[in-house]
């Protein structure tokens, strides 16, 4: 194992440790530190912060890539940092944790499901600076050449400034065709999954559904949203947090009557 | 199925339909409307937001519970919030949803690992106003007496006021052995998670881990926080938001630099 003084680079995914995105992911990093990837064993897409209780975890060493090593898991994407943070390291703490290259878009509402940003969030609640990469391409093969320099210099930028406490970066990157010549510095977009399931019936009559579904943006024309700049070929940073609780000041004032007794 | 005007209340939770949990959930808000339960069939605690994407999903109708209507999911708490709305209820839609009650605290950061907040989340994404509740113990037969007042409560105010859209609550009740006597707004408390594995060795002498882990709480002197409400017999309501993403204004301002063509 490497042991000079470059950062130590943590890399993981939803899609799993065979998946074309995270080998993508790992070859632009390469150049910026020692890097060591813990993926889950196969596809863990929609995992969310989802975490293992009831069954045995496994590490299992893999055969390095490009000089990186891999280890895999027979959990989640939150598993894999948790068990990268207390069992791989062994105490040594990652300056990065870049998760993806994600198939698939993780925009709008998708940050909340995606597995992906769920190792994301699980690097921010170690308190390191941590960073999801996602393309807007479902497909197994899909070109990853648009995300390239958009890695370097997000990564490069992080390792340099850090991240504050609690906020992560959500990066996603248009399947245009071409490396997007825009990026920006946006919210997530209101929208709603509808259409969800598609059902069936089964050879005994049965019903059975398999989630499916069409995301509608709730404002189109908003341009400070990641859904318009990615249906406009520019790259999406949406800087999210970890803590969810919502400013005190801004909740509903009748909350606080339930401080009051009881009449 | 009763079809008077009376509020449509959703009931889910993430330790399954058999808990005792969601029965003392369902008994205590049979007042207040018609009740239907949508729940996982069996125990996903630690699920997050997970949702079911590579496999099919059944929905098995259960005999009704104390006027109630059940049915059970093979799927996550999520799916349990989605399949209800896109297929049992068929196009009604619930004046409230309330998770739990579970089997344990979900403070502190345990709210984005939760799979009951899962739900509660979820109900939040359909834009009704959505609650968790949670008590500090995980025993199968924990006494939720301490709870029911609470319950009553909120549920009442909540089905009164409604709630500012993409904001839930999650609520943790104290196991302090008597009702609490007072309840507080607060923000969840920072803290982590450490020693989260035991190690153990097969027999064929593979190492293998199982999640445990101890809380650290990190600002155990500030009375705002739900994990001091907790620890001093307080009921801790946090206002929780749905969407993660940093007020842009807080971003660090070299994040701003990331939309300049690079030099």
């Amino acid at each position: 194992m490497n042991t000079d003084n470059r950062p130590l680079i943590l890399v993981s995914n939803d899609d799993g440790y065979e998946a074309p995105g995270v080998h993508e992911l790992i070859r632009r990093l390469i150049p910026y530190g020692e890097v060591v990837a813990v993926c889950p064993d196969g596809p863990r897409s929609g995992q969310s912060m989802a975490i293992t209780v009831n069954e045995p975890l496994h590490v299992s060493e893999l055969p390095d890539f490009m000089g990186a090593k891999m280890y895999k898991v027979n959990g989640t994407p939150v598993d894999c940092i948790k068990l990268a943070m207390h069992v791989v390291l062994r105490g040594r703490r990652p300056s990065l944790v870049a998760a993806g290259i994600n198939h698939g878009s993780n925009a709008a509402i998708n940050v909340v499901y995606s597995g992906t940003m769920g190792a994301v969030f699980e690097g921010c609640a170690f308190g390191i600076p941590s960073v999801g990469f996602s393309l807007t391409d479902h497909a197994h093969d899909a070109d990853f050449t648009p995300c390239l320099p958009f890695i370097d210099r997000i990564s490069r930028e992080v390792l340099a400034h850090g991240l504050p406490e609690g906020m992560c970066l959500n990066v996603n990157i248009p399947n245009c065709g071409h490396v997007p010549e825009k990026m920006r510095v946006v919210r997530a977009c209101k929208g709603n999954w509808s259409d969800e399931y598609k059902e069936y019936t089964d050879p005994h009559g049965r019903k059975f559904y398999w989630l499916t579904g069409k995301f509608e943006n709730l404002e189109p024309n908003n341009r400070d949203t990641d859904e318009w700049c990615l249906s406009h070929d520019i790259v999406s940073v949406v800087p999210t947090l970890l803590d969810r609780t919502m400013p005190l000041a801004e909740a509903p004032s009748w909350l606080a009557l339930l401080e009051e007794p009881e009449e």
